[in-house]
């Protein structure tokens, strides 16, 4: 790149997949980055553009002009420009809509009126469908007058006359039939098929249980609008997993590594104050205690300690519960059970270290009535970790709060408290 | 289940798709769980097997007697029996083995000499091939022949009179081309393939790339071995984030929400020992201040806000720099870049909350020297954490070390011992 040799460098993108391309444009920074794409062959511009992060995108469409905009615009499939034109300013979504053709127009808006991140967005409406009562030697015939299918045609979709939705017919058991056979025959009406308002979670959800390669999308009555294919269910798999990730650290979603620093510090920040808040409340719980500290400092010492594992104690409980909760897996059949698993591996854990610690404890301040306290205070705060990993995602979740967001900082926040109260009480009590 | 209505619930289960089987298996608790499983149909016990994840499986193989289970191991494709026979214990493999009948062990034993998560291990040997030099009207005719066709199958392999593949033919362009065409005419070389043994996240990787339904797996000679198809990918990769978000908690890849309290305890117990041994090393960096702690309570007080705030700030980092990582987007070229924004990103908000925890401290402690020192401690733990959050995962990366399992334990305890350090270091020099 630095040597300039630009002629070379196009022909190299040109021969490189779209989502390679994107994927080293995402790992350079700002001035790189759009060096680089001044040379991205303009054909492969509206696939690269596709294949971006949010984040990502955004820096680079802010350097490209109208024209250039527009042209990547109108050779992108509408879900992909659905996705794309979401995220632009105001003012250049008018400028889009104006100069792109009106059948284009027409399809981005039919895609558009389907809320954000629903099947009615993921589909394409790219479908070859066939009636039930011809033979499949026309169904090979009419196939054959295609140039090509549409990508990832597994299955042909079977309608009636009012474009209602039948059954599948799979590709497989066209070429395996006998052509005089009839598609009423060996089409599958039982086949699974969604609303295209189901979420896109529930819809990969589907593919990913029945291992499909394609779904047919229907309206409320049973019309077939489109379908969706597994290359853009493996997006969003990918998506979720990523924002679980991002989410458990307070990141953005769509968090670019080369980012500005002063936005990404602004968006960072918000986690940090929030954490601050709940840091504050643990040390305004140890400010209760300043007698005791006053006259043992080893109290000071231990104090990070017992606060410590239990956050760690209850992280792992937390994790265990937000997975079960996306796998579907907890009910109110199996709470209480759960809660008394997590409870008693707490206790047993708890029991475990805490001879441990009271050990260490005793062996370096030589104190029996410290080690005895500690000891306590972290069986007590390994069974609040144990309750508090499963009772807050369960609460969040009920309150339709992501426990993948927020969960770790409440959860941490009541182990901190009730590890310093418990510590620091029970020192109080008996020590002083 | 509890009404006992067992032939009832055979038919429902019989009519339930074998994964949402598996699922619901996971979501019992053991006792629960083995009354289910002794009413899942005998037909469809070896479906749900595969299903399920490593450790819930282990304690269902547990109860089933070897009559039952060779039955199971006999329905299996052999690439999903290798994943099974790996986990269970060596007299029940062996019993197995010397059961199947010869031509199975030999399949299995074929998969078996490929490596764990390999390509070779993917792959289903489930192929159909064709010769470049016959027509399309052959090919189809040859198609019909088959009962039904592997599934996903959206290409055929070309070979040669060796084996050796030479390219693929997409079912689509079998279906959209004229009859006389040979198949040379249309296959396509440049297809992407993989080695036997490239790493299943590899292939993973590809497939998302390139949006593949399936792919050839080829041996050093380039003679065709199999393929893989993008149901198998997709729960590499679900398996891969599942992976990721339980090893930054410090649980097992495998853990069984269901499992017994003292496997549970004793597992997550490793974790909570390491995370005990760091949280000591902090608290004898504390230990070291005894004098200035004793002296200004305050500080006592105060010390959790420096270490938590590093911490969070750190992981932030770290969290992005894992998940660049993983997607290949951090060379030599970028490090420096990214360093020196992640350095500013720590000194901004640094500086930012420095003020508030500053004038938050002077406000109820009323000591501006405490509250100057503890915002000066912030800045400098909000740079460590910067820097920690780069090179901690980057280093573990060149060491070979997964930097989502230790990453986070490593960067707590810096982020601890420096938020220490500059908090009690700076307050024993300046105020004591």
């Amino acid at each position: 790149l630095e040597a300039g040799r630009q002629e070379e460098l196009t022909a190299t993108l040109l021969a490189t997949h779209p989502a390679e391309v994107a994927n080293l444009l995402e790992s350079l920074p700002p001035e790189q980055r759009s060096e680089l794409w001044d040379v991205v062959p303009v054909a492969q511009e509206s696939e690269v553009l596709s294949f971006l992060h949010d984040e990502a995108r955004t820096t680079i469409v802010d350097e490209m002009d109208e024209g250039e905009l527009v042209a990547a615009a109108e050779s992108m499939a509408p879900e992909d420009l659905a996705e794309f034109i979401d995220e632009l300013p105001e003012d250049l979504t008018n400028a889009l809509l104006i100069s792109m053709d009106a059948d284009h127009r027409k399809r981005l808006d039919s895609v558009l009126t389907f809320e954000e991140a629903s099947a009615g967005r993921l589909m394409s409406t790219d479908v070859i469908s066939v009636r039930k009562d011809v033979s499949i030697a026309v169904v090979l015939r009419w196939l054959r007058r295609h140039e090509s299918l549409p990508p990832h045609t597994d299955s042909l979709m079977v309608i009636d006359d009012e474009g209602l939705y039948l059954g599948k017919l799979d590709v497989a058991d066209v070429l395996t039939s006998n052509p005089e056979t009839e598609v009423e025959a060996i089409m599958q009406p039982e086949a699974a098929t969604v609303r295209d308002n189901l979420s896109e979670h529930d819809v990969a959800a589907l593919f990913e249980r029945r291992d499909l390669i394609s779904v047919a999308v229907l309206d409320s009555a049973g019309k077939l609008l489109g379908r969706i294919t597994i290359d853009d269910i493996v997006d969003v798999i990918r998506e979720e997993s990523d924002r679980a990730l991002l989410r458990s650290a307070g990141l953005n979603d769509e968090e670019d590594m080369f980012a500005p620093v002063l936005p990404s510090a602004r968006r960072r920040g918000v986690w940090l104050g929030i954490n601050l808040i709940t840091v504050f409340i643990a040390a305004w719980v140890i400010g209760r205690f300043e007698e005791a500290l006053e006259q043992i400092v080893a109290l000071a010492v231990l104090l990070p300690i017992v606060a410590s594992m239990g956050g760690i104690a209850g992280s792992q409980t937390l994790t265990l519960t937000i997975r079960a909760l996306a796998l579907n897996q907890i009910a109110n059949a199996n709470v209480r059970w759960l809660l008394t698993k997590e409870v008693l591996v707490g206790a047993v854990n708890g029991m475990v270290w805490a001879v441990v610690v009271a050990l260490v404890t005793y062996l370096w301040f030589g104190n029996i009535g410290i080690a005895l306290i500690i000891g306590i205070a972290l069986i007590l705060n390994l069974l609040a970790a144990a309750l508090s990993g499963i009772v807050i995602p369960l609460l969040l979740n009920r309150w339709g709060i992501d426990p993948a967001l927020s969960g770790a900082v409440i959860l941490t926040t009541v182990t901190d408290v009730i590890g310093f109260l418990s510590f620091l009480g029970l020192a109080t009590l008996f020590l002083i």
